[in-house]
């Protein structure tokens, strides 16, 4: 096999991203069936070019495993660039079960008649062309692609160089298979390097969505260097609040779960804020329980003050997202100190209150400005699969449009369709104007 | 009454958004009950101090009468600041309208049983902090006060220097009225001059979403100077396809309603794009029509071919916006062409095909990129009051949150409650693990 390319022109980048808006146009057009149809073709290709795919996988890994023995590379990213026959079933399975979920484009959201013979509909479309910004993943690439085509967008892929082989040998397979559906070859596209990344994020009149996946470092960038729209979060700043009115039994269990259960992930708890009235007896247990599952502790002073074995914090390091088994713990006079601290240092992403006090619990939930709020349950909760998605795209903290996971619903827009027979706005308008019906 | 501020340093404005975003985070927590009684202390407030608002304004008037006197301002925009005790009797209406209004905010969307005691609610929310910079009207400082609050935003509006003094005397009549309510009187504030402006689009942390109202130069100044998202759009360059299978009397009627109703909105047609095979015919008729309402005609080479008065346009001039009694005319060779040329040069506002031919018609509605896609209906329909949304808080050209005409809900987000007792991600983990219910 040829090197990959690694660097693209933004000329290059700019052809590619029309071709993917032009079969973006084409795609939005296509039935379900016919987008299930392509997304089989593609499951089938998968499983019949399996040796090329892992020939492919080998060459990079190969090269990964050189750059891990140099120190250039870390064991982890090694274990998740591997792919092996299993994996890649795995993947085609993955590809399968997309093919399942409901379609999210098409759906007649609302329907209304404005008056005999002029009917709007809400009906849910597909954004356009994504461009997804992953790291070394291969199993990204299938899952990605396959959502994007169900969902009725192109999409354009940039992995992580450490997979690049694999990423090039993935998307030829997938665009072959398409070429004999309705789907557009172009529905898929790749592209390779750092420059494509910075060329990508300047083409805003071409591409609707960017989705990053990976380090905070990487989406940060991303958000600060582009006018498209991102749909993600950079840091996963998450919460729990022990309220006075506490069951401490579970207090421990849901604190210790939300910290140590997966700590490297977005929803793990970095923080644990403690109301003063119970500080004294819930913080010795809670660095027992810390302790036995070697979490770090770090604490404010009346916290280090019942427990000399916290370290300090500085105010600044209240933002840190230690995705590792390092917990904060600050003790506070109120609900409302908890909420302010969490509004202010917090990421708005996960944030949970423990307390039997409905009221309190309430008020939380309310004026905690957070994707996700929970009550008397582990942060770790806030995930597309755990509340039943099927499918998850990313967990966003922004406002606007999808707000926490996000299913494939929040790969589509939406637009008004009017259906008339030859109405003009003058005949609605003056002294003599028809009324509008505006039935439901 | 003395002058009013026209300046405020970057610290107040911070300071104010502070107080903004504090007083959001109350109203969050409030009841429709008590919203709507904060309007109606709102709507009697602005009666009883009547004489003082409109004292203010004829103040406002004078000085804007003598900078029309010496050409700084057009007669247009004077008669729009004009305030008398019918308009302020209107804006007091308009405030208790909005009281009416359901309330889109707190609004269960969704509800799915996780499993036994682990209930998930996905519940509408406020957005935060609105900022609104809009021109110089009197009827939109109370108009977007009360739809703010409504909604549970806090609101910073920015008016125009022209009707700063009946700002003043307006927001401060509110803020007052809310100190007896439950909402805080921080809900509703302003800031006066350019300098404010600057401050309000860099503060990402405390703004949540900003409404420009006003010409295309200020909506594109805002989008490029902000990180905050942004609802509205810049252009309306709308179009009329008319297919080679058109009614051509209906065809005739819907350019002319669209283009001549009221030329100066951002839903006023300025293309219309003719199939070749109906060209020789359509054409002259329609240059007829347009000749009996004054409108100037400039076209494509085709087009002055048929019709010689037609004047030429150069290839960047199809995505002029006219707002005035011009209209370009293409003569394209297929539905295609017609398509292209729209997403290539409109402004995804609102775009009309008039055809007979019922796929056709759905090919240009699906293919078409666009917020609002007619088929055999004037584009001038394309507007909240028309679409039956009660209330209008602007048109959205972007594809994320809130697309087309925009009611109260482009106010609000979503969070999603978790009520739990206890539950901790452990144990749906492992072999012996818990199974979701996941029941809708």
């Amino acid at each position: 096999m040829s090197a990959p390319v690694t660097t693209e022109r933004k000329a290059n980048v700019e052809e590619l991203a029309k071709a993917a808006k032009a079969a973006s146009r084409k795609l939005a057009t296509l039935s379900y069936e016919k987008k299930n149809a392509a997304l089989e073709a593609v499951a089938k290709a998968l499983e019949q070019h399996a040796p090329e795919i892992l020939a492919a996988s080998a060459e990079d890994v190969r090269e990964a495993e050189a750059l891990v023995k140099s120190g250039e590379l870390s064991q982890a990213l090694l274990k998740r660039l591997l792919l092996d026959a299993a994996k890649l079933a795995e993947m085609v399975r993955g590809v399968r079960a997309v093919s399942e979920l409901p379609d999210p484009s098409g759906q007649i959201l609302e329907r209304r008649l404005l008056d005999t013979g002029l009917e709007l509909h809400k009906v849910s479309c597909p954004l356009g062309v994504l461009a997804v910004i992953f790291e070394a993943r291969p199993d990204a690439v299938t899952q990605i692609s396959a959502l994007s085509v169900k969902s009725g967008n192109a999409v354009i892929l940039k992995g992580g160089r450490e997979v690049e082989r694999t990423t090039q040998v993935l998307v030829s397979t997938m665009r072959a298979a398409l070429a004999n559906t309705g789907v557009p070859a172009d529905a898929i596209c790749a592209v390779y390097g750092r420059e494509a990344v910075a060329a990508l994020l300047s083409m805003d009149d071409r591409i609707d969505l960017v989705i990053p996946r990976g380090s905070n470092a990487l989406v940060q960038h991303i958000q600060r260097n582009t006018r498209i729209p991102v749909l993600g979060h950079a840091d996963g700043v998450c919460h729990a609040y022990v309220d006075s009115a506490a069951d401490q039994a579970m207090a421990l269990s849901i604190v210790v779960d939300s910290k140590v259960q997966y700590p490297a992930v977005c929803n793990a708890l970095e923080t644990v804020l403690i109301h003063q009235k119970i500080a004294a007896t819930l913080l010795p247990l809670l660095m027992k329980r810390f302790a036995e599952k070697s979490v770090r502790v770090r604490g404010c002073a009346h916290s280090r003050a019942i427990a000399p074995e916290i370290e300090a914090i500085s105010d600044d390091e209240w933002r840190m997202e230690y995705s590792d088994l390092v917990a904060a713990v600050r003790i506070v006079d109120s609900i409302d100190a908890a909420i302010d601290h969490i509004n202010r240092y917090g990421s708005h992403h996960t944030d949970a209150i423990i307390t039997t006090d409905a009221t309190a619990a309430q008020k939380f939930l309310d004026e905690v400005d957070s994707a996700n709020v929970f009550h008397n349950a582990s942060t770790r909760f806030s995930d597309g699969y755990r509340y039943g998605f099927g499918s998850e795209v990313g967990i966003s903290t922004s406002k606007l449009h999808a707000r926490g996971p996000v299913g494939l619903e929040g790969l589509v827009t939406y637009k008004y369709k009017l259906y008339g027979s030859g109405q003009t706005v003058a005949e609605y308008a003056g002294p003599k104007r028809k009324k509008f019906l505006h039935e439901k």
